[in-house]
């Protein structure tokens, strides 16, 4: 497995580098990023916060935007920021911002045009993590945090993998895809009509019949214009209440779906999670 | 003078606002952003850091990647961010990133066909304060920093205009234009031929000849791929030492030209600032 080093740049005493590398889950080329905090250069093994992000980005808008390497290197945790779907010019695409590239949902599709290259839960779960554990000096403790279809990723993935993670932590996720557009759309087009395969990628459905526990907090903006619609996290608080979830979750007034909310409360999700990685 | 308001968001606690309005002084519709702290929600009177962008940018960059609404809250300081030249489908531009649109050097041009909008110099001394000033809760106290082509901005505007400005400091800058093919390029473009004029808008040239001081803060990085042949930091330590300017620069080493670097440092700066706005 070789990965090719695209930049690299100095950031509160360690490192944020972009690497290439081909996927044999996804059968593309794909870009991560990883932010090193200082102790990583000390021959200290760091954990790692997996980041996903939502509809449209890429691995940059995090690592640019939500001023997370201050907090992380003061923690001496690594993040590593994944792509949201596969890429390149043979990867099946569609016209609409919420399905294809920059879309992938975090699932396994299971339908044509989809199938041969839409599989990021299994490179999420397995295949990058397998990697950055072989090549960086990091400890095999995780936890993941996303935002929007991010938000969704990271607490479907941790709910399906407790084993997995140590903390889960969502900005404004798509708390209950199965009963939103964007969910529908993308659960319609990358795993067809069978909703009980859905609910297994649903939150909400996730957390409702939880037995073993992850932790979790989440945290909403009150004034994001997606949150009836879309986000929904009334439901994931019901789920958690029928199951005795740990979940934290926080309404905040005033803000909004974009990463100047997200840079407003970033520090308090490095802190939840170091708080278990540290351990 | 009208504005109008094109975006808000709340960001740690204070408010981050886009708006257009038409300057007289560059003859086009202009955007630019400011941060108002919490405090300025309270009745209080806040300061205000200006910061100048480098080539390429616009309002957007700084807001969205220094990380510094953070700190301004801490602080009560508002920041505005302008753009970097004179916008829009009528004004002249060039085909290089680094003359014309994104490119407006904060000088007044008065060659063709530049003299019509290309005159922020003006803009950012004058018209833009005075917006600002009667808009928005803010006090006449006035601090100025920038990057690279904003850093010459930032301590040429503070050198000439020392009763303006309690404060300046830059990331990078371009400290001796007349001197390097950036500044040659663009002082050619807008100012002509004549050299005097050139050292009029260079800020090694003011430095050494400087008799009234504002307080100068400088961070310029060491694996910054223009450092030698654009920057040339050491013409103005050199400047400082003849007049004995009180100018603070650091040297970092591993750091570059980008975000990562402001990042790093930009609470060093906005502390330096508000130790003389706030006083």
């Amino acid at each position: 497995m070789t990965i090719e080093n695209l930049s690299v740049n100095k950031s509160f005493g360690g490192w944020h580098k972009q690497y290439s590398h081909y996927s044999n889950t996804l059968n593309c080329n794909m870009r991560f990023a990883i932010y090193l905090p200082p102790q990583a250069s000390n021959g200290q093994k760091v954990p790692v916060v997996y980041w996903l992000s939502g509809l449209t980005c890429s691995d940059e808008n995090f690592m640019q935007k939500a001023g997370a390497q201050r907090i992380a290197a003061e923690l001496g945790v690594a993040i590593v920021a994944p792509d949201t779907s596969p890429r390149g010019d043979d990867v099946a695409d569609d016209d609409g911002y919420d399905l294809g590239k920059g879309a992938g949902f975090y699932v396994n599709a299971n339908q044509a045009p989809w199938s041969k290259h839409y599989q990021m839960y299994d490179y999420i779960v397995q295949e990058l993590p397998d990697l950055i554990e072989s090549t960086f000096p990091v400890s095999d403790k995780r936890a993941i945090a996303g935002h929007s279809m991010g938000g969704h990723g990271a607490l479907t993935i941790a709910m399906r993998n407790p084993q997995r993670y140590m903390s889960v932590s969502a900005f404004s996720p798509i708390s209950n895809p199965v009963n939103c557009p964007w969910g529908q759309k993308a659960f319609t087009a990358y795993l067809g009509k069978d909703k009980e395969l859905w609910r297994q990628h649903d939150a909400s459905e996730l957390m409702r019949k939880a037995t073993q526990f992850v932790p979790a907090k989440v945290d909403q903006g009150e004034s994001d214009d997606f949150l009836s619609e879309q986000l929904k996290p009334e439901m994931l608080e019901a789920a958690a209440k029928v199951s005795g979830y740990p979940l934290e979750l926080n309404l905040h007034e005033g803000y909004d779906h974009s990463y100047y909310f997200i840079s407003s409360f970033i520090e308090q999700h490095l802190q939840f999670h170091a708080s278990y990685l540290n351990q």
